[in-house]
């Protein structure tokens, strides 16, 4: 597997080395011996420590030798919220950067960054808890996207809007009960918010964001799947955005 | 699993109630003892047949006993293309119709069903070879759609799309190298067709649209995943519709 790092030895070294790590996780228990200091430097790296039994842990290392320690790695380097507003600045356009908030589904991930460099957008944010990372499903569903699109993976979706909001961006959320789409001015510098395929846009991410953007339900179903209403809203601020 | 049906007596049995089969798996060589009347059956009915080896129908089987047969039936029962255009006519609307092109991956139709009833379409209509079928992981990622939407199954998708046009309808297909959608007519009577995840959509289905339409690509990657490409073509129509 490509996506994980078994054992405590190699574990301790892709932290030292940097490697951008998703989450480790950590047989329950006291922690004794070399575990100790793996999660020492990885509590010092801000990196997810989830304890879990070794059950789960010799089912995730499919026969390796784990030693009660995995870490899961990125297929792909991430980028931050500054690098993606850079990457418009250098292109001369206004910001257009998709938020996720929670995308749990590798396969919408993908598809979301996948359509993400299709509207020309300049980059993906997505947070680092409670949402799927730029695993090789991820990569494989973004039809190669990945290795053009920029993702930033920040620790709190709230700050990052507001960060994006002080940088002179609007910031959109698609969830029910908000106004029509096409009535929403999506040029200019612009996120676009992206909830949960359970439970939409959370609520403290709502109330930050400057409009809520609902899309046209004509039937007896009054939800898209995740990817889709992302892929359906960005399209209408592409729309926008090439009628000025 | 509620999508097989194994072993020789209860496919045959399911073959003569007239339950609604995708296909029937049977195991190469010679035809012998009751498989006969099943094989023959299951002709009469149109049904299709693949043979295959042993190991297969092992697999399929999971430990049941299958006795060289198993069919996989549809978790929900099909409707056609009358069904469709009458749905239209019952609710004094001009039909709207998506034909799907030999989508195989079964998130894909689910998710395309299911966007299918929230842009108002009549019905949806797939093909009966090199398509997946109505089974319960499309009736899952469908999100209950199945139980509102008609699936048309067709032996031949270009006659239906000659039957639609007879009809009144106007056919449009998402592809690369058309006309942009927008400066399509996507109003009145129309059928949009969508094509495979990695053929698109194919040539002889392509000459008998009337317009070739195509989502605007502003990044690196040309395309998007077949069912968030469907639902930016579905709500482009969906729109224009409701501009009228």
């Amino acid at each position: 597997m490509d996506d994980k790092i078994i054992g405590r030895n190699p574990v301790l070294e892709a932290i030292r080395s940097g490697r951008s790590i998703d989450k480790i996780l950590v047989k329950k228990g006291k922690y004794e011996g070399s575990i100790v200091p793996i999660i020492k430097k990885a509590k010092e790296n801000g990196i997810i420590i989830q304890e879990t039994d070794k059950a789960k842990l010799d089912a995730a290392a499919e026969g390796g030798s784990h030693q009660g320690v995995i870490a899961y790695v990125s297929a792909y380097e991430y980028s931050d919220v500054n690098g993606i507003l850079n990457a418009a600045r250098d292109k001369g356009e206004p910001p257009f950067v998709i938020i996720c908030d929670k995308i749990t589904d590798p396969h919408n991930l993908g598809a979301i960054i996948r359509t993400a460099n299709c509207v020309g957008a300049h980059g993906v944010i997505i947070p680092k808890r409670n949402s799927v990372g730029l695993n090789s499903t991820v990569a494989k569903a973004s039809a190669g996207a990945v290795e053009y699109m920029r993702v930033a993976k920040v620790t709190n979706i709230v700050s990052a809007i507001e960060d994006l909001k002080k940088e002179g961006l609007w910031i959109t959320a698609a969830d029910m009960d908000g106004e029509e789409m096409y009535n929403i001015d999506l040029k200019g510098a612009a996120g676009l918010v992206i909830g949960s395929e359970g439970e939409g846009v959370s609520r403290l991410v709502r109330e930050k964001c400057d409009f809520i953007a609902s899309i046209p339900m004509a039937g007896e179903i009054n939800s898209l799947n995740a990817s889709v209403a992302a892929g359906v809203l960005m399209y209408e601020a592409l729309r926008q955005r090439r009628l000025v």
